[in-house]
Order: C-alpha cells, then structure tokens, then sequence
C-alpha cells in the first residue's frame, strides 16, 4: 500500500449561496488545485460527493466539473451516503490512492438545498433515513435525533442545558471561521428561548440547510514529495454501518458505526484517542456531538457530557472538538460536510487556521455519518 | 493486486414493477447470495448503484440493504454516474477487493422510477447531461443522441433503416431473455412506423425507462476457490471520460471515454478487441450501439453499421453484441443496468444463458456509460 497524503484544501463559503451547484463544486476544486500548487492534468480521477443534485438540476456532476477544469478525459463518480457522503467518497479516494491505482485524485464534495425551502429539504432528507419505517412514518430527523437525545438525557441525568453548551461552544468556534455559515455568538439562554423543533431539540440544537463545497487533493507520498514540503498524511481508516433504522439498535445512545469505522482507524494509525488534539465530528444536532464524543473514545459512556460542562471540548481544551465550528455553525452541505472536515484537518495541522487554530495539534480526526449513523467513516491524519 | 472474481449472481425481472426500490434491491442482493453459495456475513462490503433515489423516496440505500440481509455493521455506500452508475460501482468494488481492503463484495444496482412517468423521468433524466448547456435549453437526450444519429447517418451514408436493424436484433435477443423488459419481436418497418420521439430516432430506436435490480458477488480468488469451482475472473477494466457537453467534443460520432476506457480494460487484460467472443454495450438508442461499437474497437471507423447490416453482431454473428436483449429490449433501469451487463456476462460464461446463449465464449465485455458518454466503464471477464 502506498503512503497517502493530502497536499491542497480549498473551500467556499458555507451559507445560503447564489451560485449554481456546478459553479459552487468548481469554485473549491480550484481552491484545491491552487494550494496544492498542482495542475490539473495531474490529477488522474475525480471523487465527487453530493446527495441532491436534483435540488439544482445538476446530477452527474463529476464530468461537469472535470470538463470545467479543462480535464474531461478524466473519470469522476459521484458517492452519496447521505449525510455522511463527503468522508465516503475520501475514503474511496483514499483506497485507490493507497492500492496505487491513481497518484493523485480530487475529491470534491458539494450541496446546493438551500432554495428549495425548509419543507422540501426536511422531506427529501427524510428520503435518507429507513424511510419505510421512520420518514414515511413522519419521523424526520430531528424526530429521531430527538429520540436519541431523550434516551440520553434520562439515562444519564443530562439537561436540556448541557446540549445547549454544545452549540455555544460551537457557535464561539465558528465566529472565528471566515467560511461559516452562522457566524454568530449565542448563549444558553438563546438556545433554551428557541423555538422547539422536536423536544427536547430547540432550534438551536439543530444545525442549518447549508450551501457549499469544500476539496482537497490527496496523493501519494511520492507525489506529495514532489510537489511540497507541506502536507498531512492519512494515517487511519475506517468505515462502519448501523441498522438503518433506530429501532434496529439495541440502545439509542450510542451509535454502532462510528465505533466500528473508529477502531478500524485507530488500529491503523496505531494510536489511541489519548493521541488525538482535535477533532472534526459528526455534530448535526447537539446530543450527536456528545453520542459521537464517547463511540470516539474521548469519554466514557454517559461521561461526554461531562466534557461539554467542563469546557474539555473547547478549543483550549483537553481535547478540542469541532474547532471549525462544526456542522453547528460551519454549516451542513451534506455532499460537502465530509470533505470539509478534511479541509479544516488540513488546515489546522499545517497552522492555516488562524485565530481558531487548536495549539500544539499534531494529530487530528475527522468523524462523519449518515443519518442517524447507519453509514459512517473516521479518518485519522498526522502532521508529515 | 488480487485477483478478482465473480461468484454469484441475481437479478430481477426489468420492467414496470410494484415493489419498492428497497424490496428490488433485496431480491437482487439476496439473489446473487443465493447463486454464490455464500453467507450474508461474508460480505465485507456493500457496493450500490443508484440515481433517482427520490423517486421512491428512497436514498442512502445502501443501510437498508445492509440491515434487510442482517449485516447492518458492513460498510456500504451508493455510487452515481448517471446511466454509467452499474460499472462504475463494480469498478470500484474491482479495485477495493483488488488492493486487499475486502475479500467480497456485494455490488447491487437498482432503479425505480416508472411510477413517476413519462415527463418526470425525462426531465429528471436530463439533468444527468450538463444541464446548463443541454438540459435547460431543452435537449434531452433522445435529442441529444438523435444528433449523434443525424452526424453519423450523414457521415457515413447510413440509412435510418440500419439504425432499426439495431433494435429488431436486441429484440430478437431479448425475446429469449424472461427477465427483459419489452419481450416481443419487431419488425423494421414497426420501428420505421413508430413515433418519432427526436428525428431521426423514433420510438422503437429508444430503451425503455426501466425499474429493476442487479446484482453480484465479486471477490478475491482466494475466496473464490474456497466457495466454489464455477466463476468468473475480472480480466480488465478500465475508466474514462469526456467533455460533459456534446458542445465540447471534436465529433459527434465517437465516445471519447469509451476509446480511454477499452484501451485500458484491454491493455490490461492483454487482448485485442479480436479476443472478444460477446459483448454487452451500452445502446441506449439504437446510434449508440453503432457508435460503441466501433469505439470498443469491434469495427473500424464508419463500418460498425456494416456489422449490423450483415448480421456480424447477432447472436450467432463473429461478434455478438447484446445477447441479454440491450438496454433496447432488456431494458434499462439506470443504477442497475452496469452490474446486470455482468449478470449476462457471468450466466453467458457459466453456461447459464439458456437458449440465448453465445457458442465456446470465453470471454466477454461489458460497456456502459453515463449520459452521452460523459463517464464510462469498460470490464473484460474470463472463464476461470
């Protein structure tokens, strides 16, 4: 297996955006391909991730995007995994990179919802859960995240308080990330006076419909080594399902997939969660952020909330997370979350991340799933 | 790199069908489980083709599969190229299982889309071309291949009674195949008399929108050999792609991704086109089937109507072209159609093609693309 890196990120902002989807996805590959310092011709497949590209009447966007860059020849897909989309098609990427099948691959991720409505998105996302069992039953996700969020609260004497804390820390995060989509700083009191969404989720505790895409060029070691001094290796791998739909699970406070795609990882990258300074994770709704940091291994079970009150996942923290902002208040293009992750990874490891940036980090992961976590993936990177 | 192989292999019937998206994309899985003598738990991996989940309402398919076949833990995730979605999901279950990540995969591609009828599909359909260019200035694709059609007609002094040999072959074809789509022999002049849908290409010169499910087992060798004497082994495969408009291409008579893709598959197989005994190709018009032809290599430049003309690409013919019936026939449920070229080609070589079966072939082809070409995948397979 080949050593692979990443060597470029580029990102739009996230928000409620004018461009088309095409141009969105174009506008990050380029990113990408500029900070890498690479040209086109160079890469030798594209890896796109998006999940509703009929919202903007864009679906095979890979050959739109390679054509834009002046590449057509060369092949692209498209992956969806719902939510979790963007850390599959790295994932993929990753793999054909690793088996040495291409040197050095886009991967772009991106998601145009926004003007099509709370009604429509609310419905069509619900087209990726179970939908025989949970959409087509009215059980939208911040129904079934409150399901979660619930069986969290009772079981571990959690507060309605304490997911709030989630989104103030995130929110802080964010007002310092020039991309986010809600860069605004709230408090406690903003987030319990919200309007209820599915108790015991307020408005608040929900992350928004984002626009946006977000890329970055991974390569081999040898490519890298060609082209920069500067770049991050991927240093763990790994992927996981769940039962699709909650009912399937045996508990609704921990979520199957992120623990079995995290131990693969950590046994490739040989480390343990002690080993990991940052972390891009899974935060759809607040409760996800806590369910995530304890399958991560960052806490003990029913302890993940003990880190938001005690402030451990704040950027000065023990063990930082979501130094982007998360999906909270970064956003949530859910073709581009993913990628996105990698992209903030990339740029905190090689000190690109300004006033957000998480000190000292040597290692960082990134955590991202589908749904209700029936799909997901944790990719794991070290500074090179 | 292992050695990949085919073990199993299931499909439904295509046509108008009332199951669910979900439902079809189990019998299929279950059914190629079934056919390779395997456990569910064997597989490591879950592999989905897909486009217009939202038609069905469902997307984020791959979990649902997952948990119906009682593997809710195994990765799985959908891959989308438009029409070309099938091979593309094989290819990359091919190179996952060739670099070791997995020793068997399930690749499962399915459709469901006639419930939303005629106008729905063909204008969710169009948004698989490059949208900005064709699609939203009215160019579908029986537009956008009916130009192709008039290009080579007028290139080549072909007539529009040779593009109706084109379906009235596949018709033949897929009267002996009980799972495809429009079984019943037609005539020239019933193609000659059918509406015209985008001139020169008439109904009967178009595939039908299709609901179905394919699927297939794809594995080490090692784990081939352990399961079973009866397979199949991946050859060659090979990607490419083309400027995403036909606006942006030198010629309107040829596939520029077909012509990179073959050269790889056959480069890596070490073939010639002459080694070919069948092939499966991608005729969604019946100018598509001329013009894949000649790009694979089958017939030079201009000749590829001579083929069918003097019956050369009949079953019986030096090459056979699509002895399952053709997306013309079989029909062409657009995530499923790649992986159920290989369920022909894996039942042709195992001698499980019944009366439509190709004398002493060994080796067979499959190509398939996505909108005009903008991606595409060819395979080569072998007789174990």
């Amino acid at each position: 297996m080949e050593k692979v890196c990443v060597i470029g990120a580029g990102s739009t902002k996230y928000g409620k955006l004018e461009d088309s989807i095409a141009d969105l996805a174009i506008q990050a590959s380029v990113g990408a391909i500029d900070d890498a310092g690479i040209e086109p011709k160079e890469i030798k497949a594209g890896y796109i991730s998006n999940v509703f590209g009929v919202a903007d009447k864009q679906v095979h966007i890979g050959p739109v995007i390679m054509s834009n860059l002046g590449i057509p020849e060369v092949p692209s897909l498209s992956i969806e995994s719902a939510c979790g989309s963007g850390s599959v098609a790295f994932r993929e990427a990753y793999a054909n990179v690793a088996a040495g099948f291409y040197d050095a691959v886009l991967v772009t991720g991106v998601e145009k919802v926004n003007h099509k409505g709370t009604e429509w998105n609310t419905t069509y996302f619900s087209y990726c859960s179970d939908f025989f069992y949970e959409g087509g039953s009215g059980a939208s996700f911040p129904g079934l995240f409150a399901s979660m969020a619930r069986a969290y609260l009772a079981e571990f004497k959690a507060t309605e308080e304490d997911l709030a804390l989630v989104a103030v820390k995130n929110h802080d995060n964010g007002l310092l990330n020039p991309k986010a989509h809600l860069q605004r700083k709230i408090s406690v009191e903003d987030v319990m006076n919200s309007p209820v969404v599915a108790s015991p989720l307020k408005l608040y505790d929900c992350c928004p419909f984002s626009d946006g895409a977000s890329s970055v060029i991974i390569c081999s070691e040898n490519f890298a080594k060609d082209h920069t001094k500067d770049y991050i290796d991927v240093i763990g791998s790994g992927r996981g399902g769940s039962p699709a739909a909650l009912q399937g699970r045996d508990h609704l406070t921990t979520i199957p997939s992120t623990k079995i795609a995290a131990e693969a990882a950590y046994k490739m990258a040989n480390i343990t969660p002690k080993d990991v300074d940052f972390a891009e994770v899974h935060d759809c709704f607040t409760i996800a952020e806590i369910i995530d940091s304890e399958d991560l291994g960052f806490f003990e079970k029913g302890k993940g909330v003990d880190g938001v009150r005690e402030g451990l996942t704040k950027r000065n923290g023990d063990i930082p997370i979501n130094p982007s902002g998360g999906l909270k208040s970064k956003g949530h293009p859910i073709g581009a979350t993913g990628v996105g992750q990698v992209v903030e990874t990339f740029e905190q490891l090689m000190g690109k991340a300004g006033e957000r940036t998480v000190k000292d980090a040597n290692i960082g992961l990134t955590h991202n799933f589908g749904a209700t976590g029936a799909s997901c993936a944790v990719h794991i990177f070290r500074r090179a």
